[in-house]
């Protein structure tokens, strides 16, 4: 085998070992958000989209001989950050949320990046196909998180100023 | 103080200890990149805008009778996970850091936008102003990052193949 393709099945066992952290981030999240139903939905769809990518990542694993492995160094840190962040009593909660999930996107999109020149070096262009659809997939998640970001941290700062309301999650 | 104001004044506090965390990743990456000599040119000139970047918050904590604070939770674990990365002993050290870089640079990014509109609320238009600048730079040097990772791959994946030649950074 030569060095481009094991560098690429690292690479493609790394996704998918992202891919698994992602859907518990995206589990905690909707399981703790109450008051912000717009932004809860689209992580629930996200989810599904997350559990497909799983699945077409694993179809790639095995095409090229590999499997997936366990949890990996890079994201298992990400995802240590979140699970800290979350457990933080914060009265910011969804903020820090929204900042999370969009810096963590950001960071599946740029991997799909790496992996769709990886691919293309090692002579792979069927890998490289479904990496550049995951990679339009994260990206869209990313951008709608930034377009509703100023109306969530709005609707958070109202909501902060009511009495008796919760305004976290 | 009213609560959006209080919120704008924490959230400055943040921003502060992020850039502050910032200064410190930017600085190891440049310590450590050898053979990447573009990449490490465009960090080198984001550290002046990140030191740059930590004046203006300080202005403007200081404008709202605030000043810049200790560690905070939110970066400082994105730190620890930089820090632990590096610590790695992986061979594509190069490729995980532009990874980690443009993540962080993302996560900046948000939290530029989610302070813009946290000041517009509490009536701050000159602390929105500065918050806008600073989100311009964070989105050129993820740009950047986006623009060119396919090229730093290539180069990595190139060097990986050549007997004797450091590929990792």
């Amino acid at each position: 085998m030569n060095t481009a393709r094991a560098q690429l099945l690292d690479w493609l066992r790394n996704a998918h070992a992202m891919e698994v952290q992602s859907e518990e981030m995206l589990k905690t999240h909707i399981r703790r958000l109450h008051h912000y139903p717009q932004l809860r939905d689209r992580i629930v769809s996200h989810l599904a989209e997350t559990c497909e990518q799983q699945a077409k990542l694993e179809h790639c694993l095995r095409e090229m001989g590999g499997e997936p492995s366990g949890l990996r160094e890079f994201s298992a840190r990400f995802l240590a950050l979140g699970h800290g962040l979350l457990q933080v009593a914060s009265t910011d909660e969804v903020v820090k949320s929204l900042v999370l999930t969009y810096s963590f996107e950001s960071m599946e999109a740029v991997v799909y990046r790496t992996l769709m020149t990886s691919a293309e070096v090692a002579a792979q262009p069927e890998i490289a196909g479904v990496c550049e659809d995951i990679l339009r997939q994260e990206e869209a998640m990313a951008e709608w998180l930034r377009e509703h970001l100023p109306d969530i941290v709005r609707q958070y700062l109202v909501r902060l100023e009511l009495p008796g309301i919760q305004a976290k999650r």
